[in-house]
């Protein structure tokens, strides 16, 4: 599977938003909504700031999170 | 190896822009540097619409290639 972990990049740490992201979809301006591949969604505010999926990894920054 | 295919969405259609992209980074506002697995780079503006990663796709919309 192929999915990636969504982390939150803030001061030189990455914490993790949600693990096995299966669809990213924008959600008005810097604003996305996250679906794992176990149904699990979660909504956040922030930009992206690097997807590296080879390394299954989408970082954001800047971010909140809203549910 | 997990990365994704980039496609541009427009006219209901889904023309490919990059093969086996690995990395995808914001390149200002509304434009992104994509780069393959095999060295390949494109810069291009335009919007992420939906990415859905076990199906290796990452749909962009009103872009325009720069390079």
């Amino acid at each position: 599977m192929c999915e990636a972990n969504a982390y939150r990049v803030g001061d030189g740490e990455e914490t993790l938003i949600m693990e096995s992201v299966d669809v990213v979809e924008p959600d008005g301006s810097d604003a996305w909504r996250l679906a794992s591949i176990f149904g699990e969604q979660k909504n956040i505010r922030g930009r992206i700031k690097r997807m590296h999926l080879v390394d299954h990894k989408i970082l954001f920054e800047e971010i909140e999170e809203q549910n």
